[in-house]
């Protein structure tokens, strides 16, 4: 390559790691806030989640918004508050509109009038879709590091 | 939108979170390195800092001044070393100058010869306003999860 | 400044505080995944790595592989999967193809079967070069809060 399609190739993986980013952000946020279907619509409507703690994976939106609706209602009724940490991201593109991502999650739990603490510390590898404007999650690999 | 506005909007945004993301790093080391007056410079002069934790706001930059110096010495003076990691940061713009942010934010603390903790988990919402090449704050409410 | 050289320059920063984002996401990996070789390629041929909580520094990719080969050895005996977090990242351009970083690097243990807990809160200091496409670590200062 040439020092233009260098700098040209960094800056294109630039954008894509910086939409992506912004995508876990926004998507983590919703699931912490218990807005479960529209955490579901950033999955693709086939999308699967998938985790080393789970006997099988949750398949479809339907799927996927029944168990965070559960989870939901778990913690709210014990008076747990969740937040989902994402980073240490590493984004490669796979074809002009997929890309592979793997990044690191924390679980931190606080409970109502006591002491924050992490959860699960876990990998997170994802096979993403952009449809239009958006980047959505087609395929995602939950592994908890206790359980390894 | 045609697929270049859409482009164009996206790169537009993608520029704005990295600001953002960059100002909230130099904020939050001036203020674990107890610089605070250069701390509170990085609010708007009538800047307000409010909390779910604080009784009442800290109104204005010489009231944000004075919390941080406090909180600076009580925690010198116990020997423990605080951090405030912010993160899943998502940026909406409200005007060519402004926008909003909703982070999360964790304070780690240490003391010396002991072992590191989370000391809280918070949610971080920021009006923000740019002045020049720079952003700054001009209303910030955090939300502790223990005290929701 | 003009207001176009300003944009230009918050440009090119915002580039270079994601490059070294990447990297950093990049190179953690590699350490945490036990990619001993590959995680030394990430620092200079003579690079550095010094911290407060060793006797003296590992100096040159062989000596940084070893120390870093030892410490996987340990974990691995143990047990135990470790994952580096770095976050609010603060970088600053000192030439055409040098920068320094400064950042927060957290490290998160999990015992097998065990619970996840910060092992320890740091504060980490780079001399970066850029060789071809990529960043280097030169110099490498990590002081552990607790030791301070």
């Amino acid at each position: 390559m040439t020092v233009t399609d260098e700098a040209s190739a960094a800056a294109g993986l630039g954008a894509l790691h910086l939409e992506v980013q912004q995508f876990y952000a926004r998507q983590m946020q919703l699931l912490d806030d218990g807005r479960v279907e529209e955490w579901a619509l950033t999955f693709t409507d086939d999308g699967v989640f998938a985790a080393n703690a789970h006997p099988e994976p949750a398949a479809g939106r339907a799927a996927i918004t029944a168990a965070a609706a559960r989870a939901t209602e778990e913690f709210a009724a014990k008076g747990v508050k969740r937040r989902h940490w994402l980073g240490m991201l590493a984004v490669d593109p796979t074809g002009p509109a997929t890309a592979v991502a793997r990044c690191y999650a924390l679980v931190i739990e606080t409970p109502r009038g006591g002491q924050s603490a992490i959860r699960v510390s876990t990998l997170c590898e994802d096979r993403l879709v952009r449809e239009g404007d958006r980047w959505l999650v087609e395929y995602r690999y939950v592994t908890r590091d206790d359980l390894v």
